[in-house]
């Protein structure tokens, strides 16, 4: 009894412990053998070997035990390599440190025919190449190197601090809030190139990528950006004058936010001031394809501008596999050597689009961004798949006529694309573009102007 | 005999189970405790205790068991990180996607002899960092930034669909397929720069990169480019003209293609037109030597051409250590205000090659690329080995002189190479070239110039 | 007793195979059941199927053991992954290969006010990518692209051989060994820009990186550096000329080089040549503030230079939160048209400066290295900290004048800055810097002009 007592007191100490999950023991045959010499069906000199023997097997168990552990603990340890939709991301462990090295590459070709004469051309709109990250949590960065145009350029060159409540702080050369198309990633755009709105915005200086500051709110269906800048990576080029300076903000709102049903409203107010040290200013720019050897839109020599100021409305909504998009941006400027007359030049720009997709998609919308982003084709081509298909129709008006003191200047007119779009992967898209173009007064021959190019572009993004 | 049986039939059905491979039981602890129990060699009291510890010891092999399946599934999806020949390369467990980062550095000095003045001199000569890249499995694309005579500009930055059976399709600023040694990286070509034939090609505007699509096909010992382009990134400098375009192909066959002996034929044709708008054209090339101030070779101003064919004839072989390589390329251009008179230029180039490799490595030729790749030192400095030598020489000849309604034009000479290559590893070659060029009626003065020049690299690609 | 000395012989054998660790075995069992038989507790045929079990539970658990091998064996041979303080790191198992991929992120805005006008202007000060690594053990390389001042260039692109025993051989372009400010990182230096002293060894073309080639040695407490070079590719723009050429040599020695209390002296000779074919020469220079529109430090012209030779002294001493740093160059310059007046110009330039944590920390010290590396702040922002702080105050002066053939030329001045660094995580760090400029003579007007200016950066490296 007094053995039995012993047994029972041993294997319910053994017994409890067998509780903790995964420690490979040997407590069956170790008390067995104890039970078996006990009773004598064993003699103590075969218990002395069998529990040795039952000793090794557990300590055998034990270092595959420990082994396992080992290797799982550096398994979850090691940052983790990601090549989810050919994106590489590497992630430390703790989620507080990352790593992605990815880009871009948009290759175009287009033919123009117009009263100016006829053009082929092709080139690699754009490419680039990026490191971005996050660092010790609450920080983040981006760098990224871009090429376009045949020049190579900063792009994304910020630092993030992401901690604080009511907003993202982000300063560098980085986009400021203004425009949904400006804020809508050339991957995502619907067309190959934004509209002539975007143009004007760019051309005031407002828009693109500039050294600044910026914070970022947004709850579930609205966001918040306001940013202070100074000139851009792009724009600023010399060191010899003041910079540019502007401030602004965006608000959006989205009464629908569903994920493939939603309405999107915002705008934007820009304050810009011009450092130009007594020079004249105009802007010109081409009919929305990059490839285009002219600039037809123009404001003509608009003076020397102090400041001006611009008023953004974006509206936007997605039904299923339809949608709509319109922006119309309003541009007041005021110029020191025109201010006399009462004629300070003005602007009016605007556009509107609808887009369909025949196999079904829709366009996704982020009411916590404000902006559109990547279109995931039902069907991939790779995977079984024969991608997504869009068509999409756009207009596009711009009025930049105005009188100063150099007489009446600028010019109006319009463009009209039809657009085809497949996307045979989440992240490989051929766009097709037919514009038509007419502009009175245009910017070279001071006469009225009709043109369209046919344009093509493939795209990969990494 | 009914717990007998009973026993069979349990440790029978236990015995099936336990085929299954690698599942942990405790089967013949149990079985024995039951027998044990039946016989009564323990109380029904042990049995229960000591069957409840060898239920436990079964769960905790279990649970070491899912956790080694557990670790084991996770690292058998996770993307493979591979580092081999310090290439970095990032695959997805499924091998559809997939993340190449790499690039590679050549280091140059020079000096100069000749009638026309020394120098000496030393640069980068090419730096490259690329990424490339496996999508979806049917896609590919590269994206290199390139720097050589201090610009950076756009190397390759294409997209292929690899998917049709007949041939990969490969879209964007990519090498057109002309030209062995067009067709054979600079990583791995022979001599520290391509002959002149190459850059005879280059300047008809016909081989290197280009923005186009090609098809390229293969077979065992064969291989069929065809490609249409307009003009590559660094040639295409404005907007404001319509771009030179060509189509062309190239087709080799390699009648012996063994790992160290084979021989590569191939022939390519070229079909250039020059949109080149009223302006006259000439060009003007270097002594197969990057860093030379002077570009002694010349057509001189070939007037304005139309257009132009070329038709390019490879030969090379490898018989173990020893190679041999030739390349003629014949020019035939049309230019419409010099074809009345009946007296279009045309040139004519080629180049023949040997290489022995005094350590017993044999040139790595591709049967199924057309083209050479690397070489692999037998041993590797840093691995106990002290690497690969190789003794090359060359002649190259062009002739560019041409008669035109501006007179006779343009100039011939020879370039005579003996280089030595040590491979310290795979991918860490130091180059020693030395030139002697003999001109007639040279660019600059018009007069026979003779020079030559030393030269030395050190690279390595990663 | 035949069968007990039989089990105590298998028993025994089994035994001393358990003794190879983890090597999971059944052995109690497999041995139990032969005594229980043989002893005729259990029958023949229970023991056949008990043993048969015991043998799938051992098969089961081999096995597992396998498989846990496997996984270990895979875990260990795949490189590296690592992403600590946010740098990546891919590294080969066996430690001869990795690969780094990682850059920096400087982003200034400045406001000057000065006798010579007002301005205010930002700029991405540097932007870098780079991949560095190692290849078969012996061999390591960079290649660095670079963005400063609108321009993109290359940095760092070099080779190196680690394997020979008194040094480093490194070959391509890089950092000549020359000055303390110099050898510490831009990532590094504890004022936003570095001193005049490091911007008239610029001008002279003796420091900064250079196509050359440097040997490195050092032991626990001294660095011996010894290069010769040619132009560096920043400098070097264009083929047709013969370029400069240099040698030198910088030795450091540290005789206290503990963890927070150090001391470190230095010198360094370095020999240039100017192969300038009878250019004028001359150098101005920024207030130690890059976005400075004018460079007021000017040595004027100076004819025509054959060669120069300049000395550089340095001291630098670490106690705990408290550190200085001081160095002298002297300026030797050889000039074929002035020589005969027996003044050729020769020029002084020094700088001194202290700096102190207020949150405890010590700058980083390498003894083995000789320069200054990484602070880590005691608390890090993202980990509970606050970051470090650190204020700093420096004097730098620079005489530039002299005497040639041309008259009095060259001026000379001073620039006092204070500045206050924040440290939020070891790779973030903001910077404010406020200068005091006085110049003599200056480089515009020729009159003594005054200066300030408040400049501020945010930086990140990744």
């Amino acid at each position: 009894m007094k053995f039995k007592m012993l047994s029972l007191v041993i294997v319910g100490a053994l017994l409890s412990t067998a509780v903790i999950p995964a420690q490979a023991n040997n407590d069956a045959m170790m008390n067995l053998l104890k039970i078996l010499r006990d009773k004598g069906t064993i003699t103590a000199q075969d218990y002395e070997l069998l529990a040795n023997a039952a000793k090794a097997d557990k300590e055998a168990t034990d270092a595959t035990e420990a082994k396992v552990e080992k290797v799982a603990k550096k398994a979850d340890e090691a940052p983790k390599v990601s090549l989810k939709g050919g994106h590489l991301k590497i992630k430390s462990n703790d989620g507080d440190f990352s790593t992605q090295i990815g880009g871009r590459i948009m290759l175009d070709a287009a033919a123009f025919r117009s009263d100016l004469g006829d053009e082929t051309g092709s080139e690699v709109r754009r490419a680039r190449i990026f490191v971005k990250g996050k660092m010790y949590k609450d920080w983040d960065y981006k760098a990224q190197i871009g090429y376009a145009g045949n020049l190579i350029s900063m792009k994304d060159m910020y630092i993030s601090y992401n901690a604080w409540e009511p907003a993202r702080i982000r300063f560098g050369n980085h986009h400021m809030p203004l425009g949904l198309e400006q804020q809508t990633s050339s991957k995502y755009i619907t067309f190959m190139e934004r509209s002539i709105v975007s143009d004007a915005q760019d051309g005031a200086g407002e828009a693109g990528r500039a050294m600044g500051i910026t914070s970022f709110s947004h709850g579930d269906n609205w966001t918040l950006g306001l940013g202070a800048h100074l000139e851009g990576t792009s724009k600023n080029l010399a060191f010899e004058e003041n910079e540019d300076w502007g401030v602004g903000g965006r608000v959006t709102f989205a009464p629908i936010a569903e994920k493939t049903k939603n309405i999107h409203l915002g705008a934007a107010y820009h304050y810009q001031s011009y450092e130009n040290d007594g020079k004249e200013l105009g802007v010109s720019f081409r009919p929305e394809a990059h490839l285009s050897p002219v600039k037809p839109f123009t404001t003509g020599n608009v003076g020397q501008l102090d400041d001006g100021l611009s008023i953004g409305l974006e509206a936007a909504g997605v039904w299923g596999p339809f949608s709509a998009q319109s922006e119309y941006t309003y541009f007041d400027m005021n110029s020191s050597n025109n201010s006399t007359k009462g004629d300070d030049p003005n602007f009016n720009t605007w556009y509107v689009y609808g887009s369909y997709f025949l196999t079904g998609e829709s366009r996704s919308y982020s009411a916590k961004k404000g902006n559109f982003g990547r279109v995931k084709p039902k069907g991939i081509v790779g995977q079984g798949g024969s991608g997504a298909w869009e068509l999409a129709l756009r207009y596009s008006y711009a009025d930049l006529e105005n009188k100063s003191s150099f007489g009446a200047t600028g010019n109006k007119g319009d463009v009209s694309t039809i657009g085809l779009n497949w996307y045979a992967t989440p992240n490989i898209r051929f766009m097709a573009n037919y514009n038509w173009t007419a502009v009175d007064n245009n910017n070279l021959t001071k006469e009225d102007v009709d043109g369209n190019v046919f344009q093509m572009r493939g795209q990969i993004d990494f």
